[in-house]
């Protein structure tokens, strides 16, 4: 590496600095900055001299001298302070360090970290589906598809993975390029047909909007809809803290409604008409309601007649429907019903009295029993908004440019799998079906140990990813807690991840009703020697603060 | 396709109304709504009829009855009314018209369309390195790493090929589960290596952040630096539209400082010291200042005297510096100089006076040689930020989620290419010094033509991937561009796509003088046939339009 003089003098002066000032560094902050794994830690050699490179953070930069730097926690955007976002927060930086330590050959009181606190399925060794895997490997490297080896039919590529390439290829031209704002044509018309194939009614691709996960979509959607703080969106609770934190950083008002417990999570219109007019008398602009089904954290599955009461109120109330169906295909119990089918099952009943009805739909690669995550791929359809709203939505996803082209494909395979007859379809139907079967397994193997904790309390799993068990804890573990200066579920999921290694997440991450607590955790990992930590932990804690 | 007894009478219902609405659509929703290819009108068959799925869109159901959709121009975001975002606007959408036109065999006037207002260098059949993509279908389908006939020397896949993805895979477990939400920790250690190889100073991977290209990395900084209209950034005049874009959805205040075109479209110190003091003045807290070097739309290279004057003002005015340097190596004059290796210097030369500087560098695999923009991957490394304020740009990026994780394994090949000795390494020098080669060549190949075309002006390419020349119009031709409501330059431009299918985008997409005209147009598409579309265009519009 060529370094100048100037560098080797830069280097000298701060590391006279580094000692004096390494103990003002906040604690994420040196999370951060020592999470490389030991191979990462390289020496950066400059001159004669050595220094290890995590040494040399751009927090040594703004001690001691004048002018310090601008920016502060006191004067940047207040709505990024107020934002919180629980799943990524504290808990998953500590498991995180704890995994690093292992991998260093650290002892701890456990061997193995789970990741509990996400839904993500390939983390935990959940396997990709071949056909759309092999599919990608020859979008990201055409050349294969020239290649005689490649195409005999030993090697693995099958007929229908070589054509579905050459389709989306000719689509996207190379995944390279950046497609449409709104994602390739041929992948948004693929995606319609999944949607009329899915209701039964016809969808069109003019109303689909590809986007990087159903994260990103969400954004869009609440940045056109939100106006500053007057403007408010009905969201449940507990729900998944996207909703917060977007609502946060638009400076829009969440206006909360509580699912309800003791009926399985259920949807509670009355209790969406109370929040409703709290929400009104006190001078908000209610648009939108946000429903997750099923539902992330608690799981629950909505039926037919519980979707129509919600557009019976968006109708009524004027709310745009925000539709999360991100786990359509995670659902024990009962079968998914999407909300366009119900409105159009609807709009076909009662001419004219849910005409007005606007609603996005939103889905996503990363769960179901794709699991692909970390491709960032997803779409959303809209359904009865203005051209003149839907013209200010593309503009908006335009300045982004596009969502992922490769996440694009990917969602391609997902909504257009391989059917009967097709050379993918068998290995396809298995994968599929025993990633199915796993999950189920898994969910109720967790909710059975939660059956047997003592005052521990959890619903049957009806969909999703997620068990969101209540827990009562004794009184002292509640004092210990407000000691340490933490929620009291905080403070659980804390001593729990200490003890076992698995990481979830509290349930005031999520919103729950004053004086109850709860924990999300994901049923994915494989395995039961994990529950079985979590069921001594349990034990031992409510020995250590029984009253 | 099942379809219940009930959509089809909603269909019946719906076919009636749709003849009476199809007439109000507006402009944008219907080249939406038809920008199917021909194959893509597939007939969605409902019973025993058949209807055309693109006229069944979303926009049939907000006519005629009550109650109407919440949601019109007059009530949602204003801030997003109020973005502009011309780079992929009117033109852009036309231009996609025209070429789904000629796909369809309609006669056009041209035969081609040529995308020369984005740079979308696959769009227009750059190459995609092969050594990268290939790592990238290694990891998309790992089971070729246990295939022998893949693994032989015959196939195609070098040894360090291998060797990268199985080191990649490592680190990232599967590309598809979600990273860390800065990106995975060797992906961050290889681009802190690149940084201190490229800049010879050390650089540190806890201050690197992995973005899904450089356009997220700006929307996470500018998020976080900007509260409210009160807050103000300096951004250069004509800038990437991205800027203003971001900062009108922020309700944050644009503070632009014009490029001094008669000097290459140099940064001038005493323009910034005037922008910025007017703003001042106007009660306007003026904290960051954008720099794009090299330039877009202008292509301007600073050399590192230039860099240095604008330290000199963010430190002593207490100015964020956010560096987009996403063309650093399309450098054509000259060497790219970084703004942290010149801050670096300048902190060894000058002990304390430049410790309080903060500063951003966001870069991208959209651009240089490797062109990859559908893949969306970048990043942004932080210099001097406090940590407190670090915190929140973590918390920030963690809503979502992870940028993809194949976009941050090819951004890892693209910063840690193959190095002499290596089995693809041949191959890698010479894709990459003919795509190099190709582009300098097509720079200067346009920029002779237009140094020939009457009432046009252009400076000497100098980097990044555009010409940005001047136009004097005729004043014939402003006064029919008012008369057909458009901007000058717009009018040009449309005028120019209309008759040779060449899309460029209106100067006023980036700013300009009052009074001056431009247009932007990349270099990237092949041959020279449409260049000779633009010179013909040109003369036949000044004749049409002559005094």
């Amino acid at each position: 590496m060529h370094v100048s003089p100037v560098s080797a003098l830069w280097l000298r002066k701060n590391k006279r600095k580094q000692k004096k000032n390494e103990m003002r560094v906040s604690t994420l902050h040196w999370l951060l900055a020592s999470s490389s794994p030991p191979h990462e830690k390289a020496k950066v050699r400059i001159g004669r001299g050595s220094v290890s490179s995590r040494h040399l953070s751009s927090a040594l930069f703004y001690h001691g001298s004048l002018p310090s730097p601008r920016m502060n926690r006191g004067n940047i955007n207040p709505n990024v302070i107020n934002a919180q976002y629980a799943v990524r927060g504290e808990l998953a930086v500590k498991a995180e360090q704890y995994r690093l330590a292992l991998a260093r050959g650290e002892k701890l009181p456990f061997d193995r970290v789970i990741f509990a606190n996400i839904g993500n399925p390939q983390q935990l060794e959940q396997k990709p589906i071949t056909f759309s895997r092999q599919v990608l490997s020859l979008l990201e490297y055409p050349p294969l598809l020239e290649n005689e080896e490649a195409l005999k039919s030993s090697f693995g590529y099958k007929s229908d993975v070589i054509a579905r390439a050459k389709t989306l290829l000719a689509d996207v031209q190379s995944v390279g390029a950046y497609s449409q704002s709104l994602g390739a044509p041929g992948i948004r018309q693929s995606v319609a047909d999944f949607i009329a194939r899915r209701d039964g009614f016809p969808a069109n691709q003019a109303d689909v909007y590809l986007t990087a996960g159903a994260s990103s979509g969400v954004n869009t959607i609440l940045n056109v809809i939100c106006a500053g703080k007057k403007t408010g969106v009905l969201v449940p609770i507990p729900q998944y803290p996207l909703y917060t934190a977007t609502l946060s950083l638009l400076d829009a008002t969440c206006v909360p409604y509580y699912l309800n417990e003791s009926q399985s999570w259920a949807t509670d219109v009355e209790e969406i008409k109370t929040a409703l007019a709290k929400g009104q008398n006190a001078g908000t602009d209610i648009r939108a309601i946000v429903i997750i089904n099923p539902g992330n954290p608690t799981g629950a599955s909505l039926n037919p007649t519980a979707i129509k009461d919600v557009i019976d109120i968006a109708a009524e109330k004027q709310l745009v429907i925000i539709a999360d169906e991100v786990y359509q295909t995670n659902v024990f119990k009962g079968e998914f019903t999407s909300f366009k089918k119900r409105l159009r099952e609807l709009q076909a009943e009662f001419p004219n009295k849910y005409d007005g009805v606007e609603l996005v739909s939103l889905h996503s690669v990363s769960k179901g029993m794709v699991g692909e995550c970390g491709h960032r791929g997803g779409y959303f359809e809209l359904v009865g908004f203005k051209p003149e709203v839907v013209e200010q939505i593309y503009k908006f996803v335009s300045i982004m440019l596009c969502p992922p082209v490769i996440g694009q494909c990917l969602l391609e395979c997902m909504v257009h799998p391989p059917v009967e007859g097709e050379e993918s379809y068998e290995l396809y139907r298995k994968e599929y079906n025993d990633i199915a079967e796993g999950l189920r397994q898994r969910a109720f193997a967790l909710y059975e140990a939660f059956k047997k904790m003592e005052g521990v309390e959890c619903q049957e799993p009806q969909g999703a990813m997620y068990l969101f068990p209540t827990i009562h804890l004794p009184a002292k573990a509640v004092a210990a807690a407000t000691k340490a200066g933490r929620k009291a579920d905080e403070f659980y999921c804390l001593r729990l991840l200490d003890a076992t290694g698995v990481c979830v997440v509290p349930g005031s991450g999520f919103g729950q009703k004053e004086g109850t607590l709860h924990f999300r955790t994901t049923f994915l990992a494989p395995g039961t020697e994990w529950v079985d930590r979590i069921v001594k932990f349990h034990s031992d804690f409510m020995n250590e603060f029984r009253d």
